[in-house]
């Protein structure tokens, strides 16, 4: 199948490469070009001038870095106006709840549809095919994009028929990400306090009730400080907790625990942490301790 | 061996079990004598009229509900000054750091060895020998006591040459418990706030990076809400986030999210949850956000 | 001087009222026609047809209820655009510190000068003339605004040469009145816990160290439960606290208590109270402690 | 009257002086002998060979520092066990709850009155007899208090018939501001963020709403970071939130802010402050924010 293809960032571009390892043609845009011209040069996908080329065909993915860059590629630039009827539109980008309620919205509208197919895993993972996706949308549109997700995940987890619902889930991960690391945080800096290393408590947690993926790499990051090259930079972490606290609030739902990751995702950052990995967040508590 | 054992609850009495299918004889100790009675008939264990007479032979175990438990048996009852010098005392209670690191100083300065070595798990797991045990003391006394631990542990986990260590351990790892459940209640809030079912969150959770035991056990029972019979009760919890806290403000270590517990735990018990399991704790979240 | 005036809710109409005691003329705009009319009916002031017709005189004030009427009416309407050259425009509403700053750059780029003037206060201290004025912006605008904001205000207080400062300040302080309000329930809920009426203790607060208007206004609210009908409605709190984090979080400042009071509110309007004082975010305190 | 009185410290010595200034005579006792020589020879009062002598006549005052001062002087010398039968016990102490409660039914079991009187105010507005008295008790043993009680106070609140409603109410009012001191931080390092002088803003804050000695107290203190010499240690104001938070659990009451307070205390203790006054944690606010 041709299938459209917006935004070779790290992420999108293991992505894509899965979905031509699949046996799928491409037609790609980015708004940097030289990714594109190098996708173009090396696996001989087509380039589009415009947004609005990539739409035209019965399927097409989109993995834009946030609500703004979603904003003005498909609705600022006339994009999703000029799309093909018909199209099923699958967004993996982490998005607001509220974006992706307007998309899904503004897609109906124009006889589009959408699926909303966030991912948990790094680009390596991605590569790999070893993502976990979750995935919304209305159910037809959701079986035809299956087969495709699956290319580059190692399950495909419908989570709903409205496409929100998978941002909602996507986000809710990514807080349970930053609640583990400040629990580590929080532990280790017990631990330490009283003689023992942290790295002794993150190997008794990691290997036993703690055995998670989760557990296991921010345990690491943490026990070793290796926090730079970022993974996942700071401020990426705080605008996850945002998006979390704002699809909270929209529903008068508070989120404690995602209220002081906030502040300290900004202490970390106002002490100037903002190029470190997020999971840096955990060294407030052993700096608050003293240690 | 001949085993000196205090303390036939729940989780004392599988322990014991696992000594004496271990080949031990023990000698043993229980405030209400029942327990100790049972044991006798159907074991033909030995026992004894005081703590004290447990404390005769090489090595005892102690397994105790509470620090206001451990004062009264061993200490107000004189049990500890009355031991067999060169006893290797075995104290598998959750205490406090503050009492470990006072009994250890009592036990050196009458010539007795003190190791702690609370565990994970529950008294089922106790009784298939499937625990961790976290132990600190001092290295003999440890490689003393460390065939018996084995026998009621998957594994045993040297975690320090001071016995507070391992108290220092435990207390971290249920924080971290706590901290799980009330991540999962956020979690699952935000969820069900945007017509997630939280079930169907949990099962990507522990589907993915999430897959550990912990998770699993917490998000079972949260997600159906199966909080009696209680398998350890809300006030147990109170307790041992109180606990972390007091350890922490010992160092001057700030634990904010185990503030955060500490008050919706009171929360809990004020609006009458005290017989429940601690996990109930999570229904915080949904409740305060109208669910 | 014939003063342009926009906005005549409550707060305005009462603004309103005394620029004209003062012996100034108006020219009026509102939304909703009927306050303006009522206004030109029995004072004789000047109805404009629209908001850009109130902005062509030396001087125009605007008190209108959140960033979106702003934008609208003074934005996107071209109003702003439209307005006479020199221009002093005195913005009485609590907006955003984002907004003012955009309002302060589009002012200087067209040629006006750009007052921020929130207000301290409530209407029937509007009408008195006993409001305090927070003020800021260029020393030569704020020079020929004061005249008129002491006709409104018992003090007009100059914060600062850059109009977001006066936002600023209005946020403290109502980030400090809501935290009043949470201090006030906490201590009150502790009392009560023990068998103190909550009032006897705030007779004792504000008849000593807390003798501020703030304290006994809210302990009084707060101690009859007197919560409807609404001064400040519950979402306008909230939003306030709101803008408070935003504009911390724009410079990297966490404000915990205010993180707090944020999941306050929404518990409160979660459960069902939107339509009471903001001062009712204060029962949280006595709801968990199961008073 | 003659009148026992325990405790010469330095606001201990300013109400044995009210109250020979109100012609009383006194029998005092004090742990370091220096005190009592001084005020002996000075004043000509008689020195008391142990604390129970002070407490032979029909009313005696202490003012210990903690609870350990009042259980060892006290209850453990067996002072209070030799205590004349019929004397009134005012005890002015900040004491915890628990202990206060434990003390009113130790007096009763002995025939013995006892009165709280905790004081609001420093030794200087004690020597002034300015103080703020919060006093609880049976009826009649506070009447027979209350004459010696106005000498030291301006105003003498009864606030229960019981003793441990006045540490109750104590509490509540240094919880309160130590709320204050903490809210004070954050708006300050708010505006700061924003290039406001947090002494603006304070100048704001006292100058209206908040026109009260608390705030401008500690407004004042924080505004010019004067944190030395301290008037109150930052220890002594974790320990006056740590027994709020104590008296709160006692009632499954949960205190948030005093949780965030607590937590501030510990690191700013952690990062070398202990000897600062406790409005120095209002430096916390300002340092997350990187200012």
């Amino acid at each position: 199948m041709t299938v459209g293809f917006i935004g070779l960032g790290n992420m999108g571009a293991a992505i894509a490469g899965r979905l031509l390892q699949g046996g799928h043609d491409l037609v790609v845009w980015n708004r940097s070009p030289a990714a594109a011209d190098r996708l173009a040069a090396e696996r001989g996908v087509r380039r589009a001038a415009s947004p609005a080329e990539t739409l035209q065909g019965d399927l097409a993915f989109s993995m834009l870095a946030d609500d703004a860059a979603v904003e003005a590629t498909l609705v600022g630039s006339g994009a999703l106006a000029a799309a093909a009827k018909g199209l099923v539109h699958v967004n993996c980008a982490t998005v607001s709840v509220t974006l992706s309620e307007r998309l899904e919205a503004m897609h109906q509208a124009l006889g589009l549809a959408y699926v909303a197919a966030p991912v948990l895993g790094r680009p390596d993972a991605a590569a790999a095919g070893q993502l976990h996706v979750l995935a919304a949308g209305e159910a037809a549109a959701l079986a035809r994009a299956r087969p495709l997700l699956e290319l580059v995940g190692q399950r495909v987890w419908a989570v709903g028929d409205h496409a929100p619902m998978a941002n909602v889930v996507k986000l809710a991960c990514n807080f349970a990400l930053a609640a583990t690391i400040e629990t580590l945080g929080e532990a280790g800096a017990l631990a330490k306090a009283h003689g023992v290393e942290p790295q002794t408590l993150y190997e008794v947690m990691t290997g036993s009730l703690f055995a998670s993926p989760a557990y296991r790499v921010y345990a690491g990051l943490i026990g070793e400080q290796r926090f730079e090259p970022a993974g996942f930079r700071m401020p990426l972490g705080l605008k996850d907790v945002r998006l979390a606290l704002e699809a909270g609030e929209a529903r008068h739902a508070p989120l404690p625990i995602a209220s002081l990751l906030r502040d300290h995702f900004l202490a970390a950052i106002a002490r100037g942490d903002a190029e470190k990995d997020w999971s840096a967040v955990a060294m407030t508590a052993f700096r608050n301790a003293g240690l």
